[in-house]
């Protein structure tokens, strides 16, 4: 049996990253957990995401996790240093990759970043962008009711499109011509997205990019798995899913199986 | 020192009762303790919700409190029982005072519920109001949109509105006179509400109605506080507060001094 590559978030949004994995690593064992328990993290506090994050990370330790993918924006924007610092095994975010992803599009050099209210206060992907290129324009907006709506499914609905409507008009008034999707949700609501700017502005889908920085770390580090069976997914949360597992299910396509429900705390 | 009323709630929301027992108490110590940290409840397992009570609970008793008061319907729905098996001091809920005044209230005997997803799901209104008057007509509905649209403060606005006449337009029409705000939150909203009924459509606050519940059971328990100092009120929170917590301040007038962070796991 392989080691399985790791993959943690605060709930069931990280399964866009789960999904981008199994499309482009398919004989890559995944063991996900989801915090379901405490779910959302966007609204708390830096340090009790870390000590979540620390938690989360040990199970997957004990899981013989060979790489730990942090599938949660919150997560990836405070306390990667922390879990880098911590843990025996690489850790890979979702932050660089749809960093550099939005910097290779860019044709303006006038970068929006939508996500959670802790992913956009802790400026992570303003000082990502900006250390891959100084002269870069980051123009962002939290947009917390983005998560509630993806989570009841309106991912075709009125009230999401006047909601992103709200978010959205200003930065692209301003001028944006890449939007990164600084939240393992909303590529769920990409199509919504897109029409909402007209289909003038490019998206930076952070989950397809982690998956692309993964596959490149197993390959320099060479930690992919061998052989041609496909790997096998398995999915722990820390409570009883709700409609939103479904509701993921349905809009990834993904075959996720039977899901385990184990307390971490 | 008077023995505190010990209150907690999931989150910030609860604080609608502590206003509405300030009021109608003010000589009562209130010790208030929200679970910042893992709020919200409301999508959350019955079996969690449980969990998350004893342990809040156990907080309020260390701090000597006289009675306990779940300022939540998510937990009052699912965990009185075992509160009640489990603690030795008394243990009010938000649902029963809701119900009573319901049922003393509704003309036509069709009430309307709305709350969570945890609250509805449960049936606990229904049963309580049943267990009053058999024969009560109850139509429910799940509201999981409003808290996080409280929790940005949208209290007057447009996306608040279409929200709102999405979820009650359809119980309006089905011929409720009278209508419980099974939330804690949803005081905040009444006039919004009341606006979306038509104002034909009488409300049913459950935070003032657990405040009269509170003050009913000291008097008969001779458990009221005597003399006529100013009772004090402290509020701790399980992680540092978001911007909700200013939006309930301001929207409740209420005076809440400093707030103290502790973790409760």
């Amino acid at each position: 049996m392989h080691q399985p590559i790791g993959v943690f978030d605060s709930g069931i949004g990280g399964l866009t990253v789960v999904k981008a994995l199994r499309d482009l690593l398919p004989r890559e064992n995944i063991f996900y957990i989801g915090d379901t328990a405490r779910v959302p993290y966007g609204n708390k506090s830096a340090e009790t995401v870390e000590r979540y994050a620390l938690e989360l990370a040990g199970l997957l330790l004990r899981e013989n996790a060979k790489l730990i993918v942090v599938a949660c924006n919150t997560v990836s924007s405070v306390a990667i240093p922390k879990l880098r610092a911590a843990l025996p095994v690489p850790v890979i975010g979702v932050i660089e990759p749809g960093a550099h992803a939005a910097i290779a599009l860019t044709r303006n050099r006038h970068v929006g970043v939508i996500g959670t209210r802790a992913t956009i206060r802790s400026g992570a992907y303003e000082n990502a962008l900006r250390a891959l290129n100084v002269h870069v324009r980051v123009s962002s907006c939290a947009c917390p009711l983005l998560v509630p709506l993806i989570e009841e499914g309106l991912l075709e609905d009125q009230l999401t499109d006047l909601t992103l409507a709200r978010y959205l008009k200003p930065m692209m008034n301003d001028g944006i011509d890449t939007l990164v999707l600084g939240c393992t949700h909303y590529p769920l609501l990409a199509p919504a997205i897109a029409r909402s700017l007209e289909n003038a502005v490019q998206l930076v889908d952070s989950a397809r990019n982690c998956a692309s920085s993964v596959k490149e770390l197993l390959e320099r580090q060479s930690l992919a798995a061998s052989g041609d069976a496909e790997g096998t997914l398995r999915v722990v949360l820390t409570d009883a899913a709700d409609n939103f597992l479904s509701v993921a299910r349905n809009a990834l396509q993904l075959e996720i199986g039977d899901v385990t429900v184990q307390s971490v705390c």
